[in-house]
């Protein structure tokens, strides 16, 4: 049995999650792996929110270099959201000896050389499965059983929120202001829904994909973003009418040397797989030279399904620092 | 850069695929790895078939152990198919230090703990992800990033050949010798499709998929296990009228504290992801206490797909291995 303490920076809805997710499973986990997964320490203001989950008092620090200098932290996860200081606090970890997770596509799109290169130069690990897809386990297909492919396209449902308004919008007929109020409502889209419904989260997810697919990163601001708030309830029927959906799609494709590149929204016929990805799930479909067509779907989105994903890359992190070390 | 030579054992038609593979995508591996794979040795008594590759008469070897005692050699791939000889094969070549990657479901479901027990003896690595679902990476997600998880329940279309007749009989309303005749001589079906019609290959995916998810293995021999020989155009009408298709279902399922598993027959309703799965594409639906609902699709068979599962498994013993030897 091995002990690896962690440090999280951040107890939101996404970092309950992932602590919840270890309380749930912990002995399962210790059972399959030997590793024994200890969260000791946790940055965050918010130290009075009712949370369902047994987190003490002492766990709390208001400042985050007393997770960076703790010498027994080996791994840092991050869950702040937003660019900064998120993408500060990753590189300080690193440079501290620390493996990070994270679960941020924006930090992890916008300054994805950077992220990559610190974790490079001081041998640490870093992973960030839960940026792409929620649950879903694409990003280490990618880099590890897939590589024995040339990649050839990505195309992804990547949005929760637009993936639900435009399902509801196509099978009850629905005006995409209707539907937008009822998922504010329900909670499936935000108070601010611009991030989702224009596009910009789809092109920091693509935008990672890329880098990891294709070894080829494109800025998100870079990428053609189109998102959903001009179609209509007569483009859905007039989709309809040809045999298709229309999904908010991100695609890259390579054509020759090039590869071309984009999020919008698309028509997507009812046989294909992804016509069948609906409300809040996601689904990422990858070709590649040899092992042709596959898809991948599941909860892109919610505490747990994100929780998995986080655990899952801190598990892979610790085997194999395990093996290093062995 | 590091070098890692191979020994493969059967260059059959998945023994070619996976040749293929790596002949295709060597310089792809190279450069996102820095690993360069060379298949050194090749055991195959058919020296002479027109194979679309570019292997030298001077790589075969007609005695398995001018493999198995090639200091040289770090990794063996099995690909002869069946129980025996490859079961004592695989054994003998990780006695010698070997790590070894087989396709062989039949092997692994028969012989799992001796199996695996040989490996951890021997401190070697044992992976078949081709095993389970041709290309599609089900086992290696199951057992690296998704441990964060307790397992619920495993659904799976496992059988290609299966999956292609009762399409067809749904699609065209066709009868079950008519389409088994049309696959035969499409190359979908074998001439003996007894393993595949019966349930028996599914009954080996299942077996070793529990093993893995639940930490549980049963015996091939011990599913309860009916294929779709019995199945007519009558059942799929009444299937249809219940808003439901049928498909030859692979299912694991926690109850407590027992499993309950099962190769049979079953109605999907239309809705269900694993309806959509059509013709010779496989999928693998997985539900986790934290992921929830995933689930994996793609081809099932074929020697690419099954090339492409075979060379990633290489490249993760070859890089498990440098993250040793650093």
């Amino acid at each position: 049995m091995r002990t690896v303490k962690i440090g999280l920076l951040g107890l939101g809805n996404i970092g309950t999650g992932s602590y919840k997710t270890l309380e749930m499973n912990k002995d399962t986990i210790l059972a399959s792996t030997g590793i024994d997964l200890i969260i000791t320490k946790i940055l965050e203001k918010d130290t009075q929110r009712k949370r369902d989950i047994n987190v003490s008092q002492d766990q709390f620090v208001k400042d985050p270099s007393e997770i960076f200098k703790d010498p027994e932290i080996e791994i840092v996860i991050e869950l702040l959201g937003g660019i900064e200081p998120a993408s500060s606090f990753m590189m300080e970890a690193m440079k501290n000896g620390k493996s990070v997770v994270t679960a941020n596509k924006a930090a992890v799109a916008a300054n994805f050389d950077r992220l990559t290169k610190t974790a490079q130069e001081n041998n640490v690990l870093f992973r960030f499965e839960a940026s792409v897809g929620g649950g879903i386990p694409i990003l280490n297909a990618i880099t590890t059983v897939l590589q024995a492919n040339k990649f050839q396209e990505i195309l992804g449902i990547l949005n929760g929120t637009t993936n639900y308004i435009l399902t509801q919008m196509t099978e009850y007929d629905l005006a995409y202001e209707d539907v937008l109020k009822t998922a504010q409502e329900k909670g499936f889209a935000e108070a601010d829904p611009t991030a989702d419904v224009e596009g910009e989260d789809c092109a920091n997810k693509l935008s990672i994909l890329m880098a990891l697919a294709f070894g080829n990163y494109v800025p998100p601001s870079d990428i053609p973003t189109k998102g959903i708030t001009g179609i209509t309830k007569e483009d859905i029927e007039a989709a309809k009418a040809k045999g298709c959906k229309i999904k908010l799609i991100s695609q890259a494709k390579k054509e020759k040397d090039k590869i071309l590149y984009s999020v919008k929204p698309m028509e997507i016929p009812f046989d294909h797989p992804l016509a069948g990805v609906n409300n809040e799930f996601n689904a990422v479909f990858v070709k590649g030279n040899a092992v042709d067509e596959l898809m991948f779907y599941g909860k892109g989105a919610g505490p747990l399904p994100t929780g998995s994903a986080i655990m899952g890359d801190v598990l892979e992190i610790a085997r194999l620092s395990a093996e290093k070390k062995q």
